[in-house]
């Protein structure tokens, strides 16, 4: 397996595009993503877990029923959340990418990522989804990556290649993510697609397990928006013989597709509002698979342990505290705590107890752009990653204001 | 019920005393606290429900046993959790007290609040408790208050007198806050004193129903310290008949209680770290309490909604997206919310849709030192409050650097 260019654009016969239209005011933000592939996808998708869901989704759980879809329209800027003419915007957006790719208005996946509870309007669809539709190209997969950022800095695309069947397959991802970032997903959108050829209920079960370890894994603030969506398209150009529910076929695809979706969990979490670096909690040790997750999770998403990282300083004892608040019951006798960052690592605490540590090479481990929380139960064999970011200045600034 | 002056020294028969010793550096900062009543007291109490807890906790749980205590003794500057000598220190701290003020040691509780992993010692007790037992005085409540705080910017004290049995009764209390606080009690130190006549089964009752809803409605960042304590001492020197389980006198000295609890509440969330303003989150029309609970705590803990509050941004969508990922299951179908201060209230959402609403009348409301978030669930009659506040760059500095 390896890494290729592309991105979304890597499989077989996948255009995209992102064009400026006006759902932002700022005419060099682009803001409207269209991906699309020359032939019907076996489609799965997972959505936010909050009870206020956003129009889109409402409308891809009916499209995406029969577990085929052909394209995906998404806008950033207005969240197309508690409007009152939601669906109905979300439904014309998708009427009007059917008919400029002459494909079912059923087959059309769309996503809106931006402000909550603003009025949303057809017109900007209406003008966009034709521009859109002519600027497809194969080299489109930057372009829409940009168009689905919000307060992101960074565009997110990644693509690999791998083989099932003796047939050479890609997979390619984009996402957007950076507020409002927490379990369950967030207004974090990703959008996945691969030329493997792949039932719908294997893509789904791949996707479903994926994320339990991935996209759910992330944490920037311990929000969870109402529009979080990773949809997943497999269009089967590749031409190997069908991927089912189970076999080495869906094993490759799955390490396939848990490649691409860390690199991006990754990408997501790097990025957060105003983070200065990358933070990743390990959690071993674990007596079962739930716990490991919920103790790295409840780590990446301390504020207290996500300022102090901000700050360089070593205060391992927050760590410890959400390591003791996280929900599950467990034993907190016999902890051990290393601070790490590239081939350095610190010991910082044995068996819940102080060790003495060197002050200055841990400040060194805190002060690179990727900080990995080495935690020890010591209970068990089950581990499991969190990724989250620091808490800065920046966050502050950016939330204090985002409508503005 | 009226409020009176003297905080934890209100009520008969209570002294307390508050010096530097050198817990800390700033020998302008008082570090030690003894709280001290000339009679055995029935004491309840309630802890952390972290998983890690500090020794002066372990302590506690055995010297009150008993149902009785006599005094208080208290540092700052360091929490004595996971040092490789804290039971031993914080055993040591109550034996010191129980030489000085000639009482058994078992009837000493011990507390302790500050960094969390770093070697505690015995010397400043020492050195301290002698002292501080020679100050004690019946004005000493304030420079108690004072020795207890960390990073609070302001002492937290109340009093007030109320009646049972014919008898005029008291009720005093100090509190620290700041950072670390959610539910289920924070790096929240908080004692009350009372000359009410009251059994110990009694006063653990009313102590435990009353945190419900109080201080673990508080959030100030998510993080449940490994230190939190609420000691309730009542040394019955009003003179009235015993107060037992139920009755009359149970009722009137919960509502006393609850009188204490709420402004010292309200005095931890607005002293947040960083804080501009206090956030009361009201959430009325659940179908059960534990719903009403939930949600108002779930939306007070959001950073999103602390930023956006911070920030004077009447971005309310992020407040309903709070709602939809709050734990419990309810229909979201039907909210209505109101941003409110003082007697001006501005509608933002009804019935989950958008309202048009006055950008500079919400700008007004959310200006001001006290906001209160109303929201209306539309599903019953319950309703519950949590109390916050907003997330500020001086919470990023606060917490960068708390160490150094």
């Amino acid at each position: 397996m390896e890494y290729i260019d592309k991105g979304i654009c890597a499989p077989k016969g996948f255009k995209a595009s992102g064009i400026h239209v006006g759902f932002r005011k700022n005419k060099r933000k682009r803001d409207l993503a269209l991906v699309y592939s020359e032939t019907r996808c076996a489609a799965a998708a997972v959505y936010t877990r909050n009870k206020v869901k956003s129009a889109p989704i409402m409308v891809n759980l009916e499209h995406l029923k029969d577990g085929m879809a052909q394209a995906i329209i998404c806008n950033s800027g207005n969240a197309n959340t508690c409007a009152p003419n939601g669906v109905e915007v979300a439904t014309g957006a998708c009427r009007l990418a059917a008919e400029a790719l002459g494909i079912d208005e059923k087959d059309v996946i769309v996503c809106s990522t931006g402000v909550i509870g603003e009025r949303m309007f057809l017109e900007p669809f209406e003008i966009g989804v034709p521009k859109a539709a002519k600027k497809l190209s194969y080299d489109g997969s930057t372009a829409a990556a940009r168009a689905i950022m919000t307060t992101d800095k960074v565009a997110k695309e990644i693509a690999v290649s791998f083989e099932i069947d003796g047939k050479e397959c890609r997979m390619g991802g984009i996402a957007k993510g950076s507020g409002m970032i927490n379990p369950n997903m967030a207004t974090m959108l990703c959008f996945i697609t691969t030329d493997a050829n792949v039932e719908p209920a294997a893509l789904q079960k791949a996707l479903d397990a994926d994320i339990l370890d991935t996209f759910n894994q992330i944490s920037i603030d311990g929000d969870t928006s109402t529009n979080d969506t990773v949809a997943l398209l497999a269009n089967g150009m590749a031409g190997n013989a069908p991927v089912t529910c189970q076999g080495e076929g869906f094993d490759t695809f799955c390490q396939a597709l848990r490649k691409v979706s860390v690199a991006l969990c990754k990408a997501i979490a790097a990025d957060g509002e105003g983070a200065t670096k990358l933070l990743e909690c390990v959690v071993s040790g674990a007596p079962d698979k739930d716990v490991a997750r919920k103790v790295s999770k409840t780590v990446i998403r301390s504020d207290l342990v996500k300022t102090a990282i901000f700050g360089r300083d070593a205060n391992w004892g927050r760590v410890l505290c959400a390591v003791g608040y996280s929900e599950p019951e467990f034993s907190v006798e016999n902890v051990d705590m290393r601070l790490a960052s590239g081939s350095e690592e610190v010991e910082v605490c044995n068996a819940s107890v102080a060790c003495d540590f060197d002050e200055e090479a841990a400040k060194r481990v805190l002060s690179r752009k990727v900080v990995r929380l080495l935690i020890d139960l010591n209970l068990g064999s089950e581990s499991a990653i969190a990724y989250g970011c620091d808490l800065t200045y920046d966050y502050v600034r950016i939330n204090g204001s985002y409508r503005t």
